[in-house]
């Protein structure tokens, strides 16, 4: 959930866009969040507390399950004021989504936030020493939790473990890509952009084909 | 959650007093808890569960959030007594709610608490060092979270999302006047008193007048 | 949720036999959230979160209380692949329950788990200098609090809390039972099996004489 990507050797440029994706990433999240509580009803503290678990519970579980403090977004209040920022204002977000432009963005920018928040998760928990499955696991956590969260406020069961669209399972390759190459001895900052690629690619190619994944199991 | 408040210079009288509002608030939450598992038909078990989630998941939260141990409940066994006295005295308890006489005091009960809890939680996070947006927050979380995992556990949306009454809001507005005491170097002591008295005044008074805040955005 | 028994002298057989049940156990929470969330049309991705949470967030829930790391399941990789194994074979266990048999193998396995799971809860609570009080609490959340998280998921009140079996009252039982024997100078050894035949045999003899527990308070 934040900048934790091996970059130290990282070009500027690279850094940047990084961070540039990191907040579209927070922002589309954030937004999952906030369509949800108003399609609910909600008052605005009901709004925004909805809004900001959707976008920093993935992130805080990960560091409540590795003992990690402080929190990123104790760490960069910035944040915060984003989410605050775009609750105040979500009266126009919510007209010019009517438009249908807003969705199509959205959709790009929390594919790349599904890509950047598993690849961020699965580095700090091997940074952590955890033995790889649990990375890939913690890494999954850190990109979903947070719509997992959402749904549980909002008192449903969680859209992504019954919407059978690819979306954890995206997490879940890209992060196993990213480990794989990691493994062989590639740089940690081009696998990461492999791992990052990969998960955004597949959530944008599933979200235009359609793709669906079938109950399980199958004739249950 | 417990007596944080910084109140080394503080007068036996007052220590007294804040001890009682904590004993009266701790009821009132867990009674909220526990009128909402009896009317959700409960075993004696899961009373017992939802009335102690109600009265201390807002504290255990926050000390989560803050990697702090031991939890208050832990600390204070006696107050984990004190919902089970409550949960087996609940028959007469809900028999004395008919007289409509316990809902005025629970209601009184419930706003001190807010106002004692939120106070309690924003000092906490300042001594930890969190940013102030950050320590607004963990204020709001201790005093309201233990309702909201009681209707998560009772399967409905918090009803302090959804029921547009000022609650969270009032620890909003009484934790940021406490912080602004304090940033403007008004005693501790007394800023806790003011933040307080903020809070639980102002929640009695949406109840009293039945203040509402509108669905965000208003034309949702 | 792990072997965290006072078990240094206790025979090899024991040790066998109690690897036994903790590998049976995790099988059979496993199962009870595989099945809730086949019911509920879930794909693979989904089934594995709820099985694994099922299985893994009471022990989790307990050393995040206890502010304990590593957690169980990631020191022991081997309890995921286990999970991950039955999440594929999902197909073929829920075939073989129609014949009715699985079933009554589950619920013994279950008992076992109840048993062993609490009592190894107390035991790290007891470890950890908990009050006695709360190390019960802590026995009864690390044997149910899988199924509380499973049934949230899942969009349900949690059956334990409404289901009026007796099932967290077993735990409850046994774990002062445990306690007791404790106290009075009996060996960790001697007093850990009491526990956990005590709460075994209550929950086997619930389930086959249909026990029930009322509503609480009974007229509500």
């Amino acid at each position: 959930m934040s900048l934790q990507l091996p970059v130290s050797t990282v070009s500027m440029q690279l850094t940047t866009l990084l961070t540039t994706i990191e907040i579209a990433a927070t922002i589309a999240f954030a937004m999952s969040g906030l369509i949800e509580a108003t399609r609910k009803k909600m008052d605005i503290v009901g709004v925004f507390s909805v809004t900001f678990v959707s976008a920093f519970a993935g992130g805080t579980a990960r560091d409540v399950l590795l003992d990690r403090r402080p929190f990123f977004w104790v760490e960069n209040t910035e944040y915060i004021w984003l989410v605050i920022a775009m609750v105040l204002a979500a009266p126009l977000m919510l007209r010019s989504r009517k438009l249908g432009l807003t969705d199509k963005v959205m959709e790009v920018a929390d594919a790349l936030g599904l890509g950047l928040f598993t690849i961020s998760g699965v580095s700090v928990a091997l940074v952590a020493g955890m033995p790889l499955v649990v990375a890939l696991m913690l890494g999954s956590i850190t990109a979903v939790f947070g719509g997992v969260t959402r749904d549980v406020l909002c008192n449903e069961i969680p859209k992504v473990y019954r919407d059978h669209q690819p979306y954890t399972l995206c997490t879940l390759i890209g992060g196993l890509l990213f480990i794989g190459l990691n493994h062989f001895g590639v740089s940690p900052h081009l696998s990461s952009l492999a791992g990052i690629c990969c998960i955004s690619g597949l959530r944008l190619l599933a979200v235009a084909y359609g793709w669906q994944i079938p109950s399980w199991p199958r004739d249950a």
